[in-house]
């Protein structure tokens, strides 16, 4: 058994792209990354977020006018598979996103990430059904369809993300494949295009998604980090025929490692059930369910905030759009040339899109890495399209001024040598 | 789309057992029951073990020379996907179950419910695995293989557990279905039985792993609360021949609210690369990483401990040992009666078999619970085999002495009336 034979689709390159980037980050500590799409710890302020626990304790005590111990240990106990802060939760995706639920349709889930493998295991049947996926798009969602054997359509996107055009085809050439069941997006400061999705495209894609049955997944880890501007309305506070299912995160928001997220799914099922109560059986499967020790200290935190997560997030908002402002600046130096370099400015969310007038592979990123110091993020690792091959996506969020001006000087020279090279008909 | 049509794998029973037995809980809050396989809240410690993450970032900030600052910042950010507590868990492992591995063979998983996730999706292809399973089997695994459209074999458990007869003889029914890809048991204390596979029994279903070239998965939630004796070796701890997969629970040993668990896959792959870290990328696509909140807490409780759960576990296992025999104490004088009434004397973990002079049903629990205010668990829950028809499941780890005795007593006389009932030829 020693000579272990893996699973066939451990062969696909998307399996390895955290582990290609993670391994380029470390044996090059000291170059400058624009490639995790992480924020930036010293907005966090863990420690005081962690002491909420005790406020929580506190007020369940009171409430329920039972020991402190006694509440103490219902936070050890296994506990409801859908969450028991729900309520909690329902008042902020009320007051943040408009979004309005009941807590019976909340699932908490461990990440936004969770809340997919919830989705896919879920909702889809392997030989019938086909997920529609903006293209690029986040690994995490088309790895696990791949891990999974869910087949998979692109959406081309265009710089406004996905068009209402661009879906009508893609549920036409999955229909020779399958049931097109639901499309995947992060329609607000895309991972990884930085895009927006405008008011009347959504409007135009909810009634395509009603008209042709098909599910909206909508994920919206970055949709509060909105920079210019009002925030645009969710898919789900736009949804009134129960084609949308919302994955709330709030690793961008509070922080990663609590590994908080939560699953919208106010529809209900052909039997007249909860569909949210049929997928926490899914739920209770995968991690039984999520830590009341992270619950609660993002019920806290919440609680102290008067159900929103304006105030934790105003402060990174700040920071991030200042960042995103040096960047767009940086390429405005560096990468002068229009002629050759181009970038999108977005809204708001982590990342932004730079097309090269060459293709960036993983080779490029190492040789980059190793040679000037600097990493990032080849599009081609999250997309089917190979008009990707020449962008990058820098991210913005976990750097500092000073290694973002130094980073984007360090890329820049590595494309003119690249350019050089091309001119001259080699690659070293 | 608001009628919303489920997989067809919801149709199974097997999904909807956790959900039954809650809601006949909910239905009748002041029954006393043996249904839930949980450990007791008072045996816990929460808000010590909490509070252990102080000791953590101090110890951290020291070792590596950094502000405590930057350490509860790390602790906010995204993590190591395997998990960062790995060289204490391995320490662990060593000192506690005398599993030798090192710390990049070991995933650190949210729940031992995640780690057969991870098997499951990473290991198995759905069109030519086949997954042996004990029968009765704890239904996570089960349902969760249901739920992939995974093939399932169950081999019928003696008083001892899985015997290598039985196994040769599922081996064999397999084959026409597929290739035997893997064996899942909780050899120790077995969930629902209670039942312990003896060590010369362990090494003969070794051998025939090695032999079909089969991985043995072995579950241990339950290793550490042995009541009599010496505990047995691990299978892991017995493997020379890279065939076993181990899986570890906290929830039992600390407690389940940190949801924390571990698998060891020290095997290599074909291609040369460690397990671990292929079914690593799995991780990732179910859950990022597991909480750093909750994997410090978890260190820190071992590192006060010199590496063993034994002063954890020590009071627990003295509780848990004395309702046990407080339970077989009861069943003793309230099921007299060995001509209609049998029951196995576990040698350790949760769980007491009652054979019974009739078939009990879901609709005996409810009319138990609601008629004689007491809840039990169905063994035909957990089996494909009529044979288990007949038998219940009772859990003695989370019930006071009072309970235990009063609930036997209200057991026996349901039981009582069933069998008065049959004796007529008829049920109400």
């Amino acid at each position: 058994v020693s000579e272990f034979i893996m699973k066939r689709c451990f062969g696909d390159p998307i399996l390895d792209v955290m582990n290609f980037l993670n391994q380029v980050i470390l044996e090059n500590p000291q170059a400058i990354s624009f490639a995790p799409g992480r924020p930036l710890e010293s907005l966090f302020d863990v420690e005081n977020t962690f002491k909420g626990i005790y406020n929580y304790v506190q007020a369940e005590a009171h409430r329920s006018s039972k020991p402190t111990e006694t509440v103490w240990g219902s936070l050890g106990q296994y506990s409801w598979t859908s969450g028991f802060i729900n309520q909690t939760i329902a008042k902020q995706l009320f007051h943040d996103e408009n979004i309005n639920v009941c807590p019976e349709s909340i699932i908490i889930t461990v990440g936004a990430q969770e809340a997919m493998a919830i989705l896919l295991l879920g909702i889809f049947d392997v030989n019938e059904d086909v997920l529609l996926v903006s293209d690029p798009t986040y690994v995490g969602m088309t790895g696990l369809a791949k891990l999974l054997g869910i087949r998979l359509v692109p959406i081309p996107c265009g710089s406004n993300g996905v068009t209402a055009e661009a879906l009508l085809l893609a549920i036409g050439k999955a229909s020779s494949q399958g049931r097109a069941r639901a499309i995947y997006d992060v329609p607000d400061f895309n991972n990884p295009l930085g895009t927006s999705v405008p008011l009347e495209e959504r409007l135009k894609l909810l009634d395509l998604c009603h008209e042709h049955k098909l599910l909206y997944i909508e994920d919206n880890p970055y949709g509060m980090f909105c920079y210019d501007g009002e925030k645009l309305p969710t898919f789900k506070s736009l949804d009134k025929r129960g084609s949308v299912l919302y994955i709330a995160s709030y690793s961008k928001t509070v922080f990663p490692g609590l590994r908080l997220g939560c699953l919208v799914a106010d529809q209900m099922t052909s039997e007249g059930g909860r569909l949210a109560l049929e997928l926490s059986k899914v739920k209770s499967l995968i991690t039984v369910n999520t830590s009341s020790i992270c619950q609660c200290i993002l019920a806290s935190a919440l609680a102290s905030n008067n159900y929103t997560l304006e105030p934790l997030v105003s402060p990174k908002r700040e920071y991030y759009r200042r960042c995103r402002d040096i960047l767009l600046d940086c390429l405005s130096i560096e990468f002068a040339d229009r002629t050759l370099f181009d970038w999108n400015c977005p809204r708001g969310g982590f990342f932004i899109t730079l097309t090269l007038p060459f293709k960036c592979d993983s080779e490029d990123v190492r040789r980059c890495a190793r040679d000037y110091g600097v990493i990032v993020c080849p599009m081609m690792f999250f997309s089917a399209d190979s008009n990707r091959n020449s962008q990058v996506r820098l991210s913005f969020s976990y750097l500092a001024e000073h290694d973002i001006r130094e980073g984007t000087r360090r890329f820049s020279r590595f494309c003119q040598e690249r350019i050089r090279q091309l001119a001259y008909g080699k690659r070293v």
